[in-house]
């Protein structure tokens, strides 16, 4: 398999022109699922995969399938992609660059005349981060089954607008059934979002497993009243739970070491400075690469929750509504990886998933396996993510030599 | 002195009236300040005014003055009043009480025909409940000279608007000087918002002072980043910052009884589920009848917020945007307060007020008392506050002997 080099600087002008979509003061994204800024980039990417020979179908949950056709219409496609859609105060690459990444295989395939026994086909999964409409990884979960259509297009955003409507509105309410596809292989190509590759000085990490997450939906129901009337012995204070309970869940995280713990979202009702609050809507985010171990910090929060109407006079509602259980990533697909990164010189290493990823989902039904890149500073969904022209390029490299090598080539100039 | 009676029905039908405007489903208004409905609250309540016989005039800060003059051009008014505006999730009863009870009052002088020596003048303080545009209690806060009227005009509401524009727009933005008033003596009518009256089984509270307040903004500063890939030990978790500064206000309250200690107000930035809040702005309010124990929580809580960065990772900033003093009511006025409940053979106590009050800045420059009556299990700001038909009138009938004892009865039916 040769060491053919994809184009550095075409992967990063896409990258960038891209991140003008939704482009923050701070030099991030805010591109929503479903909003208008979406729509505008999912529009300008199909510009670009028709422009690079792709032929673009869309499924019921939004999905944008871009193929280039292969020589053998027998074999199912090497598949490979991530999505477009951002966190609210996220970075330029989260998603994007395993898309980006894609086109610019395809676009090294197509410039270099290389035809492929499999199609190449990439693949944009809808609503990836789950900030708008919860849970997150809509579109791959859909796809794979784990996650019911009709209640994916039902789910409200906090304006009570649903993920259907918000999908026709912009245009991708396809027709392509949203079922599982059948794949040679699936590659996800992600910066990695945490420390751990650029803290070891490698450039590449080979994705052997996904770790498990839980996610919960936390009701708190104290009692609104005056701050300045009621003592402090008849408060029902939601708030005061609320903070209880975020202390909780780090605690449970530092005692189960890898583990994380993270209350990202809490909505304080009447939120009004003279007012004890009543209502608290939040949520809890579980996770650990051992299931076992996973399931010991579910019990040990759900123990937590039963306490704590007794501690803080309050009514307490929990929806344990996502679960998502450690994935083994494929061998013959890590091998891929691995190959690539060796017969480029690249410095690798084995490394865990600690962010869902769409390819979690797509390994229900397909061999699939990831490329991560290092991020600076380990920093993601934050304004100031961040990586490099070379490590970009770096990854996209591994990702061509992993599908062609899946793909098989058979003619090439 | 006469103990003439105030009409029952006529006061409950104008509160019920009233409370249409920016009716919520649970029972509750949701009336803020210089909103439309706050506009609509003001034209009804004037119109009303207008029927009974008063002339309206409107301060540079919205304060609306319905007056009805007196034999004795010479005396000051006697003064009453409150506000119209409402907590997002607020009673009937807070504030309008005051109000209604004022124009119940003048209702009755004109029905029986009665000639006061001194004016009598209904006054509606704008923004008392400060949950729109803080802090609270701006109207009367102006005209005593407390606040600047220039700073109040400029404030801006969570979504930017300021008090100016919105002052403006709702067409309440009047020419007379917003400076202090010459009163006779001035009784502000409120329920109590505490459980201590209903506790004790008694219809009337004579106030014989208002506890100190101290209000401020925090910001924490964290850093955003992924719930899922960023490793406990590395966080910089504005939310868990928030939370242990929350569990703190309550220990300082806890330990100064009586002491109310409340965060009503918190926003979380992003507030996404898999983000590690990167910043959270909040509300802390203290608050004591002793303004040594309030200087001492004080101290307390600015150490806390000194050590709070290095325990948490984070960066803080405070400000301490409000203070004010415990307030010591007019003994004249609050005998004649005990008087009217005498007279009328009602059961009273001595209170203290637990809430901050328009008649606490007026105090500054007229003599002043208040007037409390029960609240039902002692809630308020909050959609179920109720108090009887009954004790309305109990309340109306001692501020109606209140007024006229101070203001002096030249002629009757």
């Amino acid at each position: 398999m040769s060491t053919l080099n994809i184009n550095e600087e075409r992967l990063w002008s896409s990258l960038m022109e891209m991140a003008k979509i939704g482009a923050t003061p701070k030099g991030g994204c805010a591109r929503l699922a479903l909003t208008d800024l979406d729509k505008e980039a999912r529009e300008l990417y199909i510009q670009w995969c028709e422009e690079a020979g792709c032929t673009v179908s869309i499924d019921q949950v939004g999905n944008i399938f871009a193929r280039r056709p292969g020589n053998n219409p027998e074999l199912p496609p090497v598949g490979t992609g991530s999505h477009l859609d951002t966190q609210p105060t996220g970075g330029k690459f989260d998603g994007v660059f395993g898309v980006l990444a894609g086109l610019e295989v395809v676009r090294t395939l197509q410039e270099h005349n290389i035809e492929t026994e499999a199609a190449v086909e990439i693949s944009v999964w809808t609503n990836e981060e789950g900030s708008r409409f919860a849970p997150a990884m809509m579109g791959s979960g859909v796809v794979s089954g784990r996650l019911e259509l009709d209640t994916i297009l039902a789910t409200e955003d906090v304006d009570g607008l649903t993920f259907g409507d918000e999908l026709r509105r912009i245009g991708f309410a396809g027709e392509v059934p949203a079922t599982a596809r059948a794949y040679t292989a699936f590659f996800e190509t992600h910066i990695e979002q945490g420390p751990y590759l650029e803290n070891e000085n490698k450039i590449i990490g080979v994705v052997t497993r996904g770790q498990g997450q839980r996610w919960y939906d936390v009701t708190i129901t104290g009692r609104e009243s005056h701050a300045g009337t009621t003592p402090m012995h008849l408060r029902k204070d939601a708030l005061v739970a609320a903070s209880s309970l975020v202390l909780e869940v780090q605690k449970i995280a530092n005692n189960h070491k890898p583990a994380c713990g993270t209350v990202g979202f809490l909505q304080v009702f009447p939120n009004s400075r003279n007012t004890i609050p009543g209502e608290i809507s939040m949520g809890v985010d579980l996770r650990h690469p051992d299931d076992d171990v996973l399931s010991k910090m579910d019990a040990e929060l759900r123990a937590y929750l039963e306490e704590l109407p007794q501690i803080a006079d309050i009514e307490l509602s929990v929806d344990p509504y996502w679960y998502y259980a450690p994935v083994d990533f494929d061998p013959a697909c890590r091998a891929a990886v691995r190959d690539g990164a060796e017969a480029h010189g690249y410095s690798y290493m084995e490394i865990v998933a600690g962010a869902g990823h769409d390819a979690c989902y797509v390994a229900d039904f397909a061999p699939t396996s990831m490329i991560f890149t290092p991020c600076k500073d380990g920093i993601s969904h934050n304004e100031i993510e961040s990586t490099s022209k070379e490590e970009c390029a770096a990854g996209c490299n591994v990702l061509l030599y992993a599908v062609m090598s899946m793909a098989g080539v058979s003619a090439s100039d």
